[in-house]
């Protein structure tokens, strides 16, 4: 299936100070800069994992699977957020959603070779909290399915470093 | 409460092919290298963050808390299996575990520059599986919960590359 990435991925539109997370942030020079887009009523994230990210010789270790499905719904969770409100991602006021939950099950090692494909699904929409189940998909097998509840970021991660 | 590190860390006795592991490997020269102990009835493991672990400035992204979480559980998970059958874990034939299932519920922003305390407890063991809940503690504030549901390592993680 081919996949629209001509438009700009969710995590393109994060205002500066909101793109410096390690699994998703264009501005983490170390981290997975993970890329998310809409097709159709499905989200897709493309990512192809580095020899470091191993479990054992050859297969992904399970926190990348977490990492991708975590970031890939929470971006998904904001695009779908400003889709409800009928604007677009470039309007203001920004919405940014982070984690509350997050459910994996592996179902299938996942081969470090292959390029994962990662497809989220909102399956719930409030105004407080939005619900994602997503699959990570390598060479045509479902390799893990993830569930992420996503609430909007609170005010406290912007007091930044307070609690730190 | 003092963590009794004396004794060599579980990950320390997996064999050379199972220690490349992203998370936990002690071969892995890019990985978090995470180190996991009893501590009575429960396993710790201390890590510290460092800043492109962020999600926002201040604050750990939940990727990271979720593979702490998840090498911490396996680990503890071969550990118990050995305490299980009464022996060390310099002893054959090795035990290792892989995540079946992976849940966290991310409490409260967990801050970057403090030390985290990972904590598990093992909830039920049986031949074919290992349980154990966790915490992930920052500053003595719970950040997040975690659960993970552990089985033996399948012979086809074994077959390197066969699937990649």
């Amino acid at each position: 299936m081919p996949i629209p990435m001509i438009d700009k991925a969710f995590q393109e539109y994060y205002p500066e100070e909101l793109s410096h997370c390690y699994g998703c942030g264009r501005l983490n020079a170390h981290g997975l800069q993970l890329k998310s887009y809409w097709d159709g009523e499905e989200s897709v994230a493309l990512f192809q994992p580095e020899e470091k990210h191993m479990a054992v010789p050859g297969f992904v270790y399970g926190g990348l699977i977490a990492s991708l499905i975590d970031c890939h719904c929470t971006g998904t969770a904001a695009a779908a957020a400003y889709r409800e409100q009928g604007r677009t991602m470039d309007t203001e006021p920004g919405i940014r959603f982070v984690t509350a939950s997050l459910h994996v099950d592996y179902l299938a090692p996942t081969p470090l070779a292959a390029q994962l494909e990662v497809r989220g699904i909102v399956t719930q929409i409030t105004p407080k909290k939005v619900v994602i189940e997503a699959t990570v998909t390598a060479n045509g097998t479902i390799c893990a399915k993830g569930k992420v509840v996503a609430v909007h970021l609170p005010e406290s991660m912007l007091k930044t470093g307070e609690n730190s």
